[in-house]
């Protein structure tokens, strides 16, 4: 059984939308049924005829796209529904599509202000419906295993966490040229107070929080716009405090003219340390106070069920980014499948990242950039 | 509009039906519409539903499936077949679906013997079908990248190819414990005359053809049977001449305790040489005589146009082993599209494998395994 | 013509003493003629007579050597003292080694505390001797390769400054079991003010500023005690801003269990970035924002002359820390010898470590020290 | 005690001369004495001073060292003579030197031919002296190590060897300028019958051995002169077999354009392999059938004795090609000292390659060049 999804956003030229159904088609567990690709008629159209929908299932709008669906029989209607368009159009879609009852896979970060943020999670609670937030670094086979670690307990308490997130893409005024990715993203109408930290900023805290078990309680943050003319930051960096009183350091940067995509996490305990970057995805290295240091790898005979569970072909065969994407996609539909059947879902598929990952993610937005802002060395990270 | 798609083999536990099937969805151009999943009805009935087929498109028999396929209206008909059963039987079912109208995408080793191999090429020629052989390696970008590189000049004459390709996963007697995967590769009757050298093997000789662009002329082999009670070679390695006088190493083993699928080929020229490792997929390494060696990207701005084509999300997000296997399931279905169309197909899509790296592939497995077998040193790569 | 050494500290069972000594010998600039080992008399001449000095050379008081060797015709005086001392016994055995005349090699951190960093700055310049301080990672010859590389302007405008030190060696209470190298690091009475910033941060410190071309104007730091016990910080983060507007961060740690010594830099300007760490000491890498990135390496025909002067052997025959480390003896050494022939240094030779290194220096251990205890955000760097 | 050192040849220009004097003098076990660095009395005399000889300490020939040196008082007399000549200069000297009883330490490759080798052997053994033949990739560390993990069984049976040293330097016809390097490697009346072979074939063929504990027994052999106008093998690669029924690959080039000296070698057993490389010489990779693999470093607290014996510094601060060098002068020292004490070596001292490594270095020479011509497959490894 394929579970029905729709996508609002997403249309031709976006970047994210084709990830996100690349991510829904590789474990064929959906089916997409319907969308409204763009506000603009000819744009939707399009978009849906390229993706082979039928043209009653193409909409201009999300709440058309709601309203139609809901009047659809059930056996017909959409089941699962993926918002991935720019940050300000994402909490009235997803509330819209809880409120009548689909399910939602929701692009970061997750709304426009925190606000928004603990509003979607009264919403979300209230729905009784599944939601998915797309942190896809967690999809990592070898992030699980990180995870699963550190909660084993073998590396002892947690006392150090450095997560960094090095891009250059934006090292230019790429906006002045009406670059389509840049455009949206160093727009504060459009994507909030934030610009890099929310763009790249909450992957790396929510992998940082993810890997170590742990949740910030301080920030002390460096926040800058470096490209000339900008609106919103392009670069920072933030000390950071942990609930069991480890502390840490994140970076995150657009102007780091030559990087690509490394974002990488590093934990270490009393007795050992792990490193994950995604330029080698599929390795993590476990690094030990007095023995040597050990390769794990996606797809070894050794790893955690969470590992191996989020795995499609042998070792040394690389997945990638598009896997670890499908990974959030394919947990979650096994999920959402099991609770139509009134199954219990196993630990493996109920790690997919959810609302509290975005509350805590707007979160880290509003507070690192209040602390980049603020006189006051630490401040307290406030939800 | 999507190529509708059947599959003979890659019934439940397969590995790399399931890997073809991930292959076809990923770009979206296939439907899968039908199936020959196994010749045990049961495991056929049960494979079908999986994949969500209605029963009567789910067959027991390629024969079965060419047959009834046929007699279906053209707009509900499949187009094209993908071959996944071990080797013994890939010659009569190619043969069949391509004799009968289908398209056909098959695994590799291309045939039993180089015999079915060459009359294999004759029927393909005859059909006017496409054919298409899964040499996955060839369809990462950075290995399109170095193809380009040769082919530019950039490099000079060539001199030199390695290429390698270590496994361990068969260093223990496997077989002995009716271990799927290893079973039929190392049983004669399924294999034919080789076991490593046709599984890994003709994918190190690929890679190196396809890279280097040159063509193997003499050969001198060493192969073994290292494991105690195998039939088969699991362990060779060959020295090479190439057709523009270059020489050549190839190594491909099975018994290489520890290592996983790290293929890596490495071509050198008068003034650079280029090194590619599946460990490290989407960088190309080009090593100049006199300057710094570069880092190739895939989804750098500055690579051609054969490696952007085949590249789905920005540099830096690694794409693997499923995006390159879907590289070849989707320039296959442009060309066929193309081919519908009326259109010419572009060089990029057309740079899929097909029947003569098929026979080439055949003609080193058998010459491989005779030089392995010979007293003289030099034999000449006979076709 | 060798130059005479002399050394103070570094007796048996000391580290760095021995480091110094095998830097001193590996390109025969110098001959070591008297040390002053340890104060206690056994150790001092068990230790002379290991390293082959004459008795009436091994003294076991600094002063008695600068004493005794003065006295010495010229022909046979040490002309360079190094002094390889814990942190609070730098300043007085310099001093005098300078105000008698004597050529000094100091190890790092330059002294106990800012002031004394700044009266011994006073001493340097009235003496008219050269000074050497031994921030060995500035001697890689990739690293020289680095600062040349942002020197040239090829980088555009530098944005952007991360370094990081992550070592695990005390991530155990190690001076409770008055572990030699552990028991000095960690007490306040040897040490000064800080314990992990003063050992490694400096290093890293020195590193950013030397290779960035900048200096640090402002810092925020984090600093930690985490090993239950201790009484110096063994781990520590700091924000920092650079003098043209830049941002950097610097990481150092002692509790980051499982890692060795692999300090790295990266800087980051308008055009491309630079990366090089320890671990791969003979690679610099540059990326670029628009092109492949580049590998440069020691020994490469391309590299400026401020790194081919400091290699031994041809590219791909590794050089270490112990090379790096001979790198500023040698250096220090040809400029010692060409004031003595009245010769002007190359630009090549006076690139070692010196007087305003050690000061500021100093001046990173008291601000970040200051800083890691102040609720202000962001303390100007002062001296 | 250090003991006394004279050398033969690496006078002015010598690049491995320059070597082996730093080796001998990184760990203070020698005294440079005497020399005959060149035929040419100016080259001499001046090459003599620059190292601060006395006149009469620099000879112009090897005959004259031995004779003048052989009366000079004991005490004073050259106990160890280093001889860096070119090849078709090593028989003579050390026959001598052995016969006047001096040590002899001597590059590789150890003779002029095989026949020369096996004569040294007998003059070796007659003479009651000691004598090392530098193949410098035997002293790092981790070389060791991987040669003790082999001995212990830890691997199981060895099952496969692969050994590689793939240079650039040579892609062009480099003795047509007179390049002193390449000018006398490449003439057979002063490198023997081999070039590549000789050079670093001997090399790639003396780590396999020793890693592996293995002897090769056959061989088949493809040796190539790629550059037009060159009169020995650039570029070659043999197929091997070895005493206890494994096989192997070598390859040795110096046309690997872009490349610079990475050799590397592989050991797989029945339950594991081994990879070192000299580009991240401080690293052994020991990968295992059945759980991660782990990095053993050089100076890690796990080592065994044969490792951590040849290191100086701690882990993470690497060592190079001059210790791995280094290591093999002091490993000899040490022997030669125990000898005059009327000590027992201990282990760790004797493994420096010898005497046996030379013949077998010379007899590879002799039958891969045999193999390279013959039409033989398998030739048996003759002595």
């Amino acid at each position: 059984m394929k579970l029905k999804l729709g996508m609002i956003g997403g249309g031709q030229g976006a970047f994210i939308g084709a990830v996100h159904r690349i991510a829904a088609r590789i474990d064929d567990e959906y089916e997409l049924v319907c969308g409204a690709f763009s506000s603009d008629p000819e744009k939707a159209k399009a978009s849906g005829v390229l993706l082979g929908l039928p043209a009653n299932r193409v909409y201009t709008s999300y709440k058309e796209l709601i309203a139609k669906e809901k009047q659809l029989p059930e056996d017909e209607r959409v089941q699962v529904i993926s918002i991935v368009t720019p940050n300000h159009v994402h909490f009235e879609p997803t509330k819209l599509a809880l409120e009548n009852g689909f399910h939602v896979i929701l692009d970061k970060p997750m709304t426009f202000s925190l606000a928004e943020a603990k509003e979607l999670e009264k919403i979300v609670k209230a729905s009784g419906k599944r939601f998915c937030l797309t942190h896809t670094y967690t999809g990592y086979p070898m992030v699980k295993e990180a995870k699963q670690f550190v909660k084993s307990g073998k590396l002892g308490k947690i006392r150090k966490v450095y997560v960094e997130y090095p891009q250059g893409w934006l090292s230019t005024f790429l906006e002045g040229d009406n670059q389509k990715q840049a455009s949206w993203r160093t727009d504060p109408g459009k994507s909030g107070i934030a610009g890099a930290m929310g763009d790249i900023g909450t992957h790396a805290f929510n992998l940082a929080e993810y890997v170590s078990g742990l949740q910030v309680t301080k920030i002390c943050a460096d926040i800058n716009i470096v490209v000339e003319g900008r609106q919103l930051d392009d670069d920072g960096a933030a000390l950071l405090k942990f609930n069991n009183g480890a502390s840490g350091v994140l970076m995150a940067s657009q102007i780091a003219a030559g990087d690509e995509n490394n974002v990488k996490v590093r934990v270490y305990g009393e007795k050992g340390g792990l490193e994950w970057q995604q330029d080698v995805a599929n390795t993590l290295l476990v690094k030990w106070l007095d023995k040597p240091a050990e390769i794990y790898r996606t797809g070894g005979g050794y790893v955690s069920s969470f590992s191996s569970h989020n795995t499609r072909v042998p070792a040394g065969h690389p997945e990638g980014y598009l896997e670890a994407f499908a990974n959030l996609y394919r947990n979650f539909a096994l999920c959402v499948k099991a609770d139509i059947e009134g199954k219990t879902p196993e630990p493996e598929w109920l790690d997919y990242p959810g609302i509290e990952d975005g509350v805590r993610g707007m979160a880290f937005v509003e507070n690192v950039i209040a602390s980049g802002k603020s006189d006051t060395k630490w401040t307290d990270f406030i939800i």
